[in-house]
């Protein structure tokens, strides 16, 4: 992901975030309806419709256990029948297929969890106009509103319970891909402060031939080689399931969480402090720079924000209880 | 300052910064050439031209004493010859007016330094285009280029040893004035803040109603407070110039730069993890916040930046010196 | 306090903390029996006897409105009956008066709060041994007991709703005074630090010359006059209530905490960041800094520690409830 | 190393740092005079005699390449004479045998730069007392003299040259030992805080359940997993020089200077933090958390401290000069 996140984001959200999961819970069904429009030569998008507009904290929130959910599925014949709004999701009104979290029933905790495929064209199934926003301005978010939609049951990826597992072991899995976008993002930033500091000329030498300088360099080199140790180690870990146990896991999703977390906090402190060695250079739009500076935020708030990353950290070592 | 950073930045630097001096000075010949245009019904614009194309780090770096300024002042007969390159001063190009930082011997130290006020409509005086910038989108930077530029010798400010020490009296000013501006964008996003999450649900509740978040705003008002009681305590200094001493003893900078220093940095803290509390609201053009996540960075970047200003800092408690 | 914060402590509570609140209160049965003590030849304490055992956070935290007071007081006659343990005071064992926080009702909101003043030899009032600790090695901390505690009515400061003014005032007070040993702590740290770093060679010159000392001895100095410029602002607003409004209104308490919050913060970071400029005499006991490095943290950790402070802070903003 | 520093420390100095470098360097003379002492059932310590008494940084620092060494060694036939001054290195005093950083000619760069074990009976070795220090009590440290110290020239470790990458690579490898302390530091921190804030209660509840709480908790968990990971990381690395190359590259030593760097600073902020979790209990010496409060301090300062470190990071990404 090194220059362009909105690239990057793109790619991850096709395959290892929408289709994957299909792939693990052999449903066929999905597999039949969706592989093939991602296998023909056009170019197709894939969403993770997730966000409900009155608060994605909430979806995401571990500690509500399933009740933050808004978006309801009910099950009508062979048919679930889906009804809500979604917020931001990336690739909104542009992706074939929209891989929803809904919920059967609030109260029912993980068992009222459901992940259910819908194709672009269900009747029922519109979209917003595009965010504007300032950072990611390659990718598209838009609003997408359910209004009874109607899927074949089988497009639900694997039943109570099991989507559930499906849902946390997302929450792990984009907190990898967050952290792998912020790296990139940090690592495009030190490169240019690395080549700007080496030529540029401050009190009748390079400027980064200066201590103080020399120390806020090394401290973005730490933070990106601190982003890359846990990466890899985590990278390791989903390699290797069968030694640490099931990625949904309280555990596990913590310790996927610290990466996400510790990633998007290092890439913006360290690349708000690297701006500082580039004088005006640092928010020229002629110069490369001021694009990583806006584009690394988004790894802060996105998939409910640090604050509620943090709970899932916490819910790795103790029960943390929701007090709401 | 509260709420748009670049009108405040343009009305100071009119006044306070470019005719006062003058004032001060009691120069009659600056104020009778240029007072009449900023007392007139039309808007007119001063420009405090310092930043040298080729580093502007090296013009305010105190260490250098004046031996980093590129723009050449010499004198022929009654008049300056002026001759460099300034780069990305406020108001280049729309200014009637440009207070020059120049050098008539690099070598000479504060006997060297000349401040020098020249007419828009000087032969030699050009322009170039204006900078495009991620922030303070409303005013307006453009290179200012001398090319035997020649000015009434009566246009320097003070002379010799004076300029110096109204040069730094502006380091002094302009770190107040920074300081002031990072404290108005910061009051803006804290009143954003307040607001959102005071009526946004989140886990059942306004969202400020978590003491994770009570803990967040806590410290937005803890950074803002400390700004204020700083630049109020400066501002105190200011007034009181009998009891604290000239303006430009190293003590004295050093004091004003602490408050900018402190003010830069805290509001690109505050505001960047205030932003964690608004979500995708915290990035979206169709919500006011973004513009002062943005518009917060330029307070640690401009003046020769926060490394150049710890240079100003330690100069008060010893004599630091520079080892180019 | 510059020095020795034990020293700084003793004086502050026995007159600003203990007394002065009778002296405000007119209460003449108070001042008739405590004010002799401390007048005469002998060095007499005062204590402040406010952490219950089961929590001091519980006492102070200002979203509990009195529920949190463990130590409870009966009117019985013209007797108040005090029972109840507390932790840590300062002076414990060796103070004459006992200024204690107790609770007449925890379900009545600040008309529960009631401080009353206990002589040392009342009946029933007994001490533990003094607590070891690793800071403020001079000052002596004991626990103190109340079994049955028979004191006149008259000992109680001010009455309902009048005592819990006092309590919110106290709270702002002790922020206060804790701000100033967190900075006389950290201003002998700093001038440890110039004066070590001014003499000891490094790279061939002394240790302050190479930049990236020079920027951590600004960041001392930039905490250092922060703390100033908000301790003089706080104590101008402690001259001035008539222009600030009540001292235990919730926006004053907030104000006077931000200082408290900011000082503690600052010293620990500054200290231990100057730390790193002394190699081994940091931590020798032979050198004078280890001291401060050990001293400041408690200027985070008592009244309520850090969390509580935040509370109070954002109470001046906004309704924060107890979600306890 | 979990708990306790003090012993990991000296296990580590032992074998890793003052033998292995004689086997791995094949030195004949030195295994067959030193290996037996430390394979007999009597315990047996080793020193790593280098901070020279005039400034340990100078000695650390990889800039002067050499020149920062001020312990000498002069070859006179068939030995090597030295003198030199070292402070504060452990086990001084009480080791067998002394692997001494010397230089032969602080002008010939990595070439002058000598290793020499030096047993502890030899003629003209003497031994200061020992230092007090406010931490790793457990642990010795005291300055060892060398007046005239002959010691046969193969016990010398490898000869111009290739004792400066043994040097480097020491530099590298007590990075790691660092960090596996600091580690071992923050986990037992982390351990107390987890369990002490699960009992005792605030608010109504156990302290954990607040979510300011559980953010505090969070970070200290997210510190503690990227310290791992990146210990582990390098761990790898240093068992597969194969692929990553020398030890004494300017690469390697960076890469594993941010696990230390990164440690070090990491292990002090969140030992910090959760101080502020636990109340008095955080300083009272009846309570282990304290000692961890200490102990943490002394990875950021020894090996030349946290600045001379950064330097070393900086290194392995462009020519850092010395400009002394
Ligand atoms: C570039 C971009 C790409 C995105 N891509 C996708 C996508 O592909 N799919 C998708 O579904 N969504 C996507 N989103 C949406 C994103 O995931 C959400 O914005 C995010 O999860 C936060 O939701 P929100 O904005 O509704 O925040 P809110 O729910 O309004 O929460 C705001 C803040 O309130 C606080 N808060 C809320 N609840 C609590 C609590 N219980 N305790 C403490 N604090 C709390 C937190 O600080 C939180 O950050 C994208 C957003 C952006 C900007
Ligand atoms: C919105 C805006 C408004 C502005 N308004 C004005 C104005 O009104 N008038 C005006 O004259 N200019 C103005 N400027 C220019 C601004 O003041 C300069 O950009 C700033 O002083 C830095 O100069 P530079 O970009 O040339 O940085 P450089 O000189 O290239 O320095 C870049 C960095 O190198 C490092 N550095 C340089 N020298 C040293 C050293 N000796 N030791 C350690 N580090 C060093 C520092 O980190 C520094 O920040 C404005 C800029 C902006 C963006
Ligand atoms: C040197 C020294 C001098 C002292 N002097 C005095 C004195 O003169 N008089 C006196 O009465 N006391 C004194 N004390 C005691 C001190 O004020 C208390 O230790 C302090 O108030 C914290 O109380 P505690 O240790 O019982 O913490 P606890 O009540 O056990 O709280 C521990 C931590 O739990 C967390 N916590 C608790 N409740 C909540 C909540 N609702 N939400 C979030 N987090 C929470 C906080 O982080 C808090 O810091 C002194 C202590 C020391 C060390
Ligand atoms: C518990 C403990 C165990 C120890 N164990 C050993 C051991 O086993 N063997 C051993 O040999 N030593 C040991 N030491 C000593 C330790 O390694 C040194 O204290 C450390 O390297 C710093 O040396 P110094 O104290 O002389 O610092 P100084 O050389 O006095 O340096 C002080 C500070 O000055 C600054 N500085 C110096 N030069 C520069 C520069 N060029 N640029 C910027 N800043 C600079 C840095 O901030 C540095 O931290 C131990 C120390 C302790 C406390």
């Amino acid at each position: 992901a090194r220059g362009d996140g909105g690239i990057s984001l793109s790619a991850g959200i096709n395959w290892g975030l929408i289709l994957k999961p299909a792939i693990v819970a052999q449903n066929k069904a999905v597999m039949d309806r969706f592989v093939p429009s991602f296998c023909g030569g056009k170019l197709a998008y894939a969403c993770l419709s997730m966000t409900d507009e009155a608060g994605g904290a909430d979806s995401e929130n571990p500690l509500l256990a399933g009740a933050g959910i808004k978006t309801t599925a009910k099950l009508d014949g062979d048919e679930y029948v889906i009804n809500g709004n979604k917020s931001w999701p990336t690739h909104g009104g542009i992706a074939e297929c929209y891989l929803t979290v809904c919920t059967t029933d609030p109260n029912a905790g993980d068992e009222g969890v459901a992940l259910i495929y819908v194709p672009k064209d269900t009747p029922g199934l519109t979209f917003g106009k595009p965010e504007k926003k300032m950072l990611f301005k390659t990718s598209i978010n838009s609003p997408v509103h359910y209004d009874n939609v109607r899927v074949p049951r089988e497009y639900r990826l694997a039943g109570p319970g099991m989507d559930a597992h499906f849902y946390h072991f997302i929450a792990a899995g984009t907190g990898w891909h967050s952290a792998t976008m912020a790296l990139g993002i940090a690592e495009r930033a030190f490169e240019i402060v690395l080549d700007y500091t080496g030529t540029r000329q401050g009190g009748f030498k390079p400027v980064r031939q200066h201590s103080i300088v020399a120390g806020i360099i090394a401290d973005m080199a730490i933070g990106i080689n601190m982003m890359k140790a846990s990466i890899y180690n985590l990278s390791y870990m989903l390699d290797h399931l069968d030694v640490y146990g099931p990625p949904w896991s309280p555990e596990f999703i913590s310790r996927a969480t610290t990466t996400r977390v510790f990633a998007g906090d290092t890439a913006v402190e360290i690349i708000n402090k690297g701006a500082e060695l580039l004088g005006s250079m640092a928010i020229s739009e002629d110069f490369p720079y001021e694009k990583c500076l806006r584009d690394a935020k988004i790894t802060q708030l996105w998939l409910g924000g640090q604050q509620i990353s943090r709970y899932r950290v916490a819910r790795g070592y103790y029960d943390l209880k929701n007090w709401a």
